[in-house]
């Protein structure tokens, strides 16, 4: 299981490949909010997305020059998949809808003698998407916080997990909150419920990117015992905030890694003073982004 | 006369206050380059551009509640008007072609007993800019270079008189250059012909940001003494470099910011395997994002 060492020597095995993101911060969103926002920004990590964190994280224990077989939604974003491509790998789609991607990997590594290495209920994974949390509790640190509520955009829950773990041990003061969208919120149900629900789709989100069937079985004990109540955004809010983070921050978000700030703007009722709100990733067609300036920044 | 230990004295009154950006990279931006190319992305610092350095430098030396009368062109992007007022300054507006804004500055200061200070030709504002030199410094030594081509968007020439300065203290490997959208290249043929050059008009270009009549009388001779000679733009190659940016670094810059980057990726033949370009600044209007995005991110 996942805990702080493992955390700490991931940061290890990431230093010199993955990038320490900076925390932002606009005045424009803290009035919008009516409190003090912090943004970590995971889309500027090496290949827009967080989860590069988890990704280097498990496969540096592998030798160097394996070839990677990666399995992705075949409704997922042009870029996502052509880029997968352009770094050397063999992209295998899938329908969310009516194929389950945890028995394609088992099929496929079984075929080729390849190791599996599941996008969020992994352990060494966890780990990895951890050392933002370890970011996160120095820099805030540095700014003199020491209470918060950090705000994470949720679909397995590995990232947060991992961010929660850091936490507990690095800023105790700290809540975490999943953040997910409308009609997507199996973690805020599962976590109110205390047992795992499921989405009853899988597919027509805009914020694809945090889409998952249902929280993970070593991912949801850790939330259970870690993280506070979900909140839920819309599709409109997490586009807002697109649009926020683009006029405010000069930052690109995909919509389902702007859920977290899109509720630190909307629904901070809850929350105290400070909120720090982690934009998870970046990869968005530039349809989906020219949607989010019409609408939102006139 | 700005020095490094000038510089490093701004350093200490902007910390806490300026946000050090990081140095981002792509592959695939390497790979259009034919070089290795690192991003220094000041759209990224506190209100969307360089500019606060050298702002909070000098005012930093003045009484904490003064009030604000910023001078701007009437033709500057809209956000950057709305933006100074929302921050509680008074706007005074200019026309670039019929006006003189030192002499506006002269006037307004006498009238009201204002403090004035310049945009670039300003020993204080100078030394504000340089502290990006010495990050850039720092942040080269912990990737292991030594020698590189350090490319700047330069418009009057305070940022790049600052960079220049921090460089040559703190990595004197490193040559640094100019650039400047086409029609605009006042810096570059002031450099290639050793006596201060004007630019024909002053207005119309995207590039806005970074547009001025001509180069400083405190910049001129620093520049002269430290800057290779300046590389040129078209607007279309600022406005690809503004879609590249968006798609592979996640960040949002105005074309006037993106000049550097384009010279880094289309205009790589005379500079060496490493090269670091300066991203400015980010204000852009929604529109000419928009632009970019239609004729080069499709």
């Amino acid at each position: 299981m996942t805990d702080i060492a493992m955390i700490e020597a991931a940061r290890g095995r990431l230093s010199g490949h993955a990038r320490r993101t900076p925390l932002l911060s606009s005045s424009f969103l803290d009035d919008i909010a009516g409190r003090r926002i912090f943004v970590k920004p995971e889309c500027l990590q090496q290949t827009g997305s967080f989860k590069f964190r988890g990704a280097w994280s498990a496969i540096s224990y592998l030798p160097a020059d394996i070839p990677a077989v990666i399995i992705m939604p075949a409704d997922a974003p042009r870029i996502k998949i052509e880029n997968t491509r352009a770094y050397g790998a063999e992209v295998v789609l899938y329908d969310r809808a009516s194929e389950d991607r945890d028995e394609i990997g088992r099929q496929l590594s079984s075929e080729r003698g390849l190791t599996l290495i599941k996008p969020f209920d992994e352990p060494l994974v966890i780990a990895g998407q951890g050392t933002a949390g370890l970011e996160i509790a120095e820099q805030a640190s540095e700014e003199g916080i020491t209470q918060a509520s950090v705000l994470v955009p949720t679909g397995g829950g590995g990232f947060i997990s991992g961010i929660s773990l850091a936490l507990e041990a690095r800023a105790p003061g700290f809540t975490v909150h999943p953040c997910e969208p409308e009609g997507f919120d199996d973690v805020t149900r599962s976590l109110a419920s205390g047992t795992i629900q499921k989405n009853a789709t899988q597919s027509g989100s805009l914020c694809d990117a945090i889409v998952t069937p249902q929280p993970g079985t070593i991912t949801f004990p850790i939330m259970s015992r870690l993280c506070g109540p979900g909140i839920v955004v819309t599709e409109d809010e997490a586009l807002h905030a697109v649009a926020l983070a683009f006029n405010r921050l000069k930052i690109v978000v995909e919509p389902g890694g702007a859920v977290a700030l899109a509720a630190a703007l909307f629904h901070g009722e809850s929350l105290g003073e400070t909120v720090i709100a982690v934009c998870s990733g970046g990869n968005i067609d530039p349809d989906v982004f020219r949607l989010a300036l019409d609408r939102f920044a006139a």
